[in-house]
């Protein structure tokens, strides 16, 4: 794999600002590549005399003056890393200035005119994996990592950074690789007409990887949803609180994080984590039609497209002014929604306060979980919350490795289909090269995952979508 | 000064987010405090077993896990400063996080339930000036340095932080000492009735005192136009050309800036910053009426106020079409701004590109600065930024003391007139000790700018007006 000739430059020393655009107290800009120290050396003054740029052992940091010829531009922190032991695996250079926006642009432009490029999006983290300080799956993790706003999506992320994911690749390409090298044997001694793979271990090694492949690409619908937040569709007849039940949930959830100051929160589409989980609440307010039946008022179309791609439909209906009939059609009209194993029904009985008899908190009303609560007087909103997690099975996040990377989860669609392809082979008797190609393809898609093969429109594709600065 | 007994909770360990808000590929939260390397003890475990936590030297860097208990929430690298060598002066610890909101969010909670609490806007920077790490003209001076966006508002603030214009007003208030001080003995033998202090000797004194002082008050106009930006009404009937010389002069910048990718420019009032100075653009483009002579179409009302704020009038006129009344009428209309000494008026005929015969580039009509240009086509465009340089009169900005802090001017100002007032009680031969109190009252003003003299108040108003982190 020569990446350096395509990826040119490779062999420059980059710079960028690392830390988020804008005023802050500090700000931190890097240099990396064989050139780092040089470049430094030419605009970094230590404030003690007897400091050489040149000598400055790895992993300290350094106080003096930042700035071109004679001029001072900032007082700053100088942190050096050693090739290998930095992140990039080069020489690495951290800046650490004052936080002003003059002052970043300042250093860049100083830096960029004393040797360094600016570095391309991604391009530390690509050296890095270009140096084997990790793989793709770590990599991918890295810029998941930084865009990740929730627990669950964070340690998802987390742990496919420490790889995680990536043992779990490798350990199945190995046992791809095992069954390769057999059926090569073969070919080698074709002539022989010999079977030094059994045929029958052959299918069975396949189908055990095919079935922890096939987990794995399951895994992707739950991955994803975790990675940008689970969709939840909010339903109901106008006026039966649906939107002061969003802002019940809203309250409860910001009661939590409002403790630590200067934190905010994403408002568009009312993303809302909670324990952890993102969730998507999709409105469904502006659908509604003021007339007519049940059907005529959720929108038809438009409701149903939102249901569509929900993963959990929440239900909403006045507690004090629900009819049989109405829960009939109701069950009528979203029989293909309940059925569905794959989304999440919840009924929430609303304005429990206008009741004179007090329901009971949960009960399965026509053997759909049902939740009673007075959104107006935020009472149970904690078992719509309950709810809510129950329907993500947040449990299975803790044991199980998944898959919430669509690149990942195509190789592995591209994987299974090869080793599909390898088993019918197999099963009708052809011979050992036939199998073979079947096998290297499959080696060849389960290897794009951790970078083990690669090629430079992979690594344009992943590296393209990091900030720059990563 | 007992600071620490009303600015409670010095002796805390705090901890703030040191970086700009936001997602980014890197962010850094700081703690502070003699605690600092306790709370890191219990949240922080090194990569190599070896490295024991407590025991980590000042100025370096250690890679590990960030979480409490067993819970891993990153890898993060962590700076140890060790006291005194730290910017406040007491044991300082940088988190280098990876930069997602949700990380940073976390390691902050961890941290408060670990023994530390968050930060008050400025406080890393008053335990600097309380652990005489540097003085309040220096404190302030890092908040100038962080909002400053320009080459001389940034110089301006780096010489105050590193020490200028403290040292300044340090020799000034020392001469004032030395003046108290025989004042002071003269009063030790008041029965004997023997002057010390030679009464003439004093006067010059404080008529030499005097002068440096008026210079510095008089300097502040110049100081905080630089830190605010010079502000520039563009005035000039309908259609003459202002907003084409305002693109115009806005892309001669651009070109310069755009190289560095990822800065954006503040397009709000249009601040528009020429080789390091940034001047203010006042729009009275809304402003015109669309009938009548010159002054209704100026709208004179509230064009009038524009000009009245404004340093720099830039008057622009058509070329081919303005006659000598309509610029006898402008003179007579103008006179007041014109003969303004704090004030420059700049004459400039735009549209030469419609002229059959080229005017010269530069004249002086009616005896003011008058640039010919053409703004469609970018023409001497260059000759309207040396006006706007030449009317701030850059030079003046190298050599001399800036005040820049309305804080500052206001005690300056008040020194000033217990000076005055200590002259006339000498020139009226009054007794020493009542000059010792105008002398006295005189110190305690300009002791209260580098904080040699300080109130809770004062600190108070200062590091309130910083950013959390710094």
């Amino acid at each position: 794999m020569n990446i350096s000739s395509t990826f040119s430059g490779m062999d420059d020393t980059i710079c960028a600002l690392s830390t988020p655009p804008g005023m802050g107290a500090i700000a931190i800009i890097r240099l990396s590549g064989n050139g780092a120290l040089d470049v430094l050396s030419s605009v970094f003054r230590p404030l003690k005399k007897s400091i050489k740029v040149p000598e400055i052992q790895s992993h300290t940091i350094t106080l003096g003056t930042f700035g071109a010829g004679n001029e001072t531009l900032d007082e700053v922190l100088v942190s050096v890393f050693r090739a290998p032991h930095s992140y990039t695996g080069e020489d690495v250079v951290e800046i650490s200035c004052h936080g002003s926006v003059f002052i970043q642009q300042k250093i860049l432009e100083t830096l960029t005119s004393s040797g360094a490029r600016m570095a391309r999006a991604g391009e530390f983290t690509l050296r890095a994996f270009l140096n084997h300080k990790f793989d793709l799956t770590q990599a991918e993790a890295v810029a998941d990592l930084i865009a990740s706003n929730a627990k669950s999506s964070h340690d998802l992320a987390l742990s496919q950074m420490r790889g995680g994911f990536a043992t779990k690749i490798k350990n199945l390409r190995q046992r791809l690789v095992d069954l390769a090298s057999l059926l090569e044997l073969e070919l080698d001694f074709s002539e022989d007409d010999v079977e030094f793979a059994d045929r029958r271990q052959l299918l069975d090694t396949i189908e055990s990887l095919d079935d922890e492949l096939s987990r794995l690409a399951g895994s992707f619908k739950l991955g994803n949803v975790i990675k940008q937040g689970i969709p939840v569709a909010i339903v109901g007849k106008p006026n039966v609180g649906k939107s002061t039940l969003l802002n019940a949930l809203l309250n409860e959830e910001r009661a939590i994080v409002s403790e630590i100051p200067g934190t905010t929160r994403d408002t568009i589409e009312d993303t809302l984590t909670i324990k952890g989980v993102s969730f998507r609440f999709i409105d469904t307010a502006g659908l509604r039609l003021h007339s007519g039946d049940i059907i005529e008022n959720l929108g038809i179309g438009r409701t149903y497209e939102t249901m569509q791609d929900a993963t959990v439909i929440l239900y909403v209906f006045d507690m004090s002014q629900i009819t049989a009939d109405e829960i009939d059609e109701l069950l009528e009209e979203f029989r293909e929604h309940i059925d569905d194993p794959e989304k999440h029904f919840i009924m929430v009985g609303n304005k429990t306060d206008l009741m004179v008899e007090v329901p009971p908190h949960v009960a399965r009303l026509f053997d759909i979980e049902t939740v009673f609560i007075s959104a107006k007087r935020k009472e149970n909103i904690n078992l719509v919350i309950e709810s809510l997690l129950r329907a993500v099975n947040i449990n299975q996040l803790a044991d199980s490795t998944i898959v919430s990377n669509a690149r990942h989860h195509e190789a592995i669609t591209k994987t299974l289909s090869a080793l599909e392809s390898a088993r019918q082979a197999i099963e009708n008797n052809t011979t050992a090269d036939l199998v073979a190609i079947d096998i290297h393809s499959a080696l060849y898609h389960l290897g794009t995952i951790t970078g083990e093969v690669t090629t430079n429109e992979i690594l344009g594709n992943i590296f393209g979508k990091f900030c720059i600065g990563k």
